[in-house]
């Protein structure tokens, strides 16, 4: 370590901002499994993929070997709106829990949408704006990617439709007039505007809706209209690409100074935010250039790496989707309805499975009330308030460095803070109240999870 | 204007931040009036205060002749937490507006209170603290101030009471929620923990509370517990010097890149935005050294300086507090319920006001529907949603602005952006839904708030 006093944030500056997305797949030895068509059993070609997505995405979904991506101008001037975001030293937090660790979190929360899902959304927007295209679909649950890719749309002059699951348009209003205030047009899902959402809504007149519903109605509207694609925020390939901007440039502020990290941590939820994070330090881990313990954090109630199974899966739970394969608890598990803190996605990004199976990195589950606690310690000494999501990654590293109280060792401990809290204080008023509770699925719970996935060639 | 490629972000580096606050009185040719003791009529005493504020708050506040009031280190620790805060220069809306103007905006909204009164909280917390008190006491109304004041006196580790407006606590729960993970106890008022909360209940047992009995409550409670005192969020001498590290900082980024602002443009509601943006300038105009335009935005339903009275008033509507000599619409004025962009307070800084009256700077009121389109004007292409008060400035920023395209001058634009709207959605929900109004007082309706002006020696 050198003798230079390191910031409690470090900015880089604009020109440091990467002006490459690194392809984390060309440095794996064993690259991820291919998306496989339901209809076929076989793997997915850029022909059937480009009536869905951009072909630029396409491009980048399927491109393994290519190491790195130039940002075009466009997306890196987009980027400089709110990039560089800070590599924090969490002093604070440091001193509150008497720890010698060196603690640093890299904050993508300091944009309007809240989170990193901005890094990708401007992607993707661009991409189809570039592809001359009017517009692009999603879903959205409790809103976060929905924001992000309406602050993008806007920007690049590009129809955005949003699909929101019914009962969070009705019960979050907030996220739901953002990203009206970025001039996107939200539909309560199921809805009346679809082919797939007229039968939900007639065979279940009271639904409140779902994600996989709200996916299907998405899909249906890109394919359906000229001019339309559709978009997604995590899991694939090519959202990864664009998230590594966050490990690169955590990468380059901690080279600036010296450091290196011992200990990486993310939250994992479809992995975007983790693979991004990992990214360029997974590549010399995988070239043998460095090593680094990788820790994903996932909830112990939707727990796809640590009690999943490594299978071809459905993405999405009305099973329209392509498969994957990845950590999975099956497409019809569905986390309790006490689960307030997200990451509840019943897969995970092909990569980061890929590189948990070949042992590359550890995974560990975490009991929401114990998050909280992590929440709350870490807002009132760093100041920020944390989404849930990222908090299970404050909770992993509160604990190493916490063991390293014990031991005495100064390990240096990145972890990834995806974003605020601001949208999520229904689940804190739980918690302050005290009747936030834990779940834990039963084996049996898992069980029925599992005998929904498909029969595929090669599936275990 | 040099060859430097300016950046989208102007960081300035830690060490850089502000090490003392200054003090616009000192060069103040004719000083803000005293405040007044309501029953006597006479200048308040510093022994008078001490019974409700800090004692060294009670020295800053009646200190009309120290320019430089240095940092403490245990305030510079926490600002590291937040600040440097970004100078952006918003190239994005110069490009929208197709203006020749340069337009540059002071971002105080990247903390999770999500405005500036955190750098006041902040100092007023230590000094509590450093006075070896126990707690504080204040009220908020819709909860900006008493999350920024729940954050600092989390850090200090200081007790924190806060008198909630009762309509606020039930209807924007998620504030509420900010202040109690930061530790704070929040009472909904008028409660029965105050005799003066007990006879209002009484007399009026359906009331959903008013921000002059929060401040009442709060003062009763702070003066009538042991190591207890009260704190206020603007209006105050203290508070404008704390804020002045806004200004301090942004011409020291603007100093960097050899910029000088020929208009510096801040919100007004109690003039603690404003009056610490322009300190610096302020000050270099009272010295004769510069000369910049210098603009109060107030909203056109409020308008305390374009159709106040510049005359000793009550600091609250509950007429317990000091006079203080300032523009005002009377302490019984209250804005119409459909005002829903903030700065409602019916009067104004005694300093801003004595710089309006002796010519310093202009005053402009707009109105609430346009000051929304200028916000989401802004936001689309800024990338951050503002807060209601944060977009008067806005709005003006951009009428200078399109001034400059007609007259192809390109004038150097300054302007505070306070914070963010993302407690504020509800407003935005009326904007979207295009059912907002707009409300401009009549003259009638502004003689009955002057007729409760109070009657003191000296008076007009």
């Amino acid at each position: 370590m050198s003798e230079v006093k390191i910031p409690y944030k470090i900015y880089l500056s604009e020109n440091e901002i990467p002006t490459a997305w690194y392809n984390l797949r060309a440095d794996m030895k064993n690259k991820p499994a291919p998306l496989l068509n339901p209809g076929t059993g076989q793997p997915l070609t850029a022909e059937e993929m480009s009536g869905i997505f951009c072909e630029e995405l396409v491009k980048q979904e399927l491109d393994n070997d290519t190491a790195y991506y130039p940002i075009p101008q466009e997306i890196q001037d987009f980027y400089k709106m709110y990039r560089p975001s800070p590599l924090v030293r969490a002093y604070c937090l440091e001193e509150k829990l008497g720890t010698p660790a060196k603690i640093y979190y890299k904050f993508e929360g300091n944009n309007t949408s809240g989170s990193h899902k901005l890094n990708s959304a401007a992607a993707q927007a661009y991409y189809a704006k570039q592809q001359g295209l009017k517009g692009v679909t999603t879903e959205t649950g409790a809103g976060q990617w929905g924001t992000a890719l309406s602050m993008a749309c806007s920007y690049y002059n590009l129809d955005c439709k949003v699909f929101m699951v019914k009962i969070s348009y009705e019960q979050k209003p907030f996220r739901r007039e953002v990203m009206r205030t970025y001039g996107a047009s939200v539909t309560p899902s199921p809805s009346t505007e679809t082919a797939v959402g007229k039968k939900i809504l007639a065979e279940h007149p009271g639904t409140t809706g779902s994600l996989g519903c709200a996916i299907s109605e998405a899909v249906e509207v890109a394919v359906s209209n000229p001019g339309y694609r559709y978009v997604l925020g995590s899991v694939l390939n090519q959202v990864l690409l664009h998230q590594s901007v966050i490990g690169l440039e955590a990468k380059a502020a901690l080279d600036k100074y010296g450091v290196k990290p011992d200990i990486i941590i993310g939250c994992a939820g479809g992995g975007s935010n983790l693979g991004g994070l990992i990214a360029p330090f997974m590549g010399e881990k995988l070239r043998g250039e460095a090593d680094y313990r990788i820790i994903a954090v996932e909830p112990a109630s939707c727990p796809s790496f640590t009690r999943g199974k490594f299978a071809y899966d459905f993405c999405d739970t009305g099973m329209i989707c392509p498969l994957a394969k990845m950590y999975t608890l099956g497409s019809g598990f569905i986390p309790s309805p006490n689960h307030a803190g997200g990451l509840r996605f019943h897969g995970m990004s092909t990569i980061l499975s890929q590189l948990y199976h070949d042992g590359y990195m550890e995974a560990r589950a975490v009991e929401q009330t114990s998050v909280f606690e992590a929440a709350e310690i870490f807002a009132r000494v760093e100041g920020i308030l944390p989404a849930p999501e990222s908090s299970h990654a404050i909770k992993a590293a509160i604990d190493e460095a916490l063991k390293c109280k014990e031991t005495g060792e100064e390990k240096t401990i990145l972890f990834g803070l995806t974003g605020t809290g601001y949208f999520d204080l229904m689940a804190y008023q739980q918690f302050n109240d005290g009747t936030m509770t834990d779940y834990i699925p039963t084996d049996e719970d898992l069980a029925k999870g599992f005998a929904g996935l498909p029969q595929v060639p090669g599936q275990d």
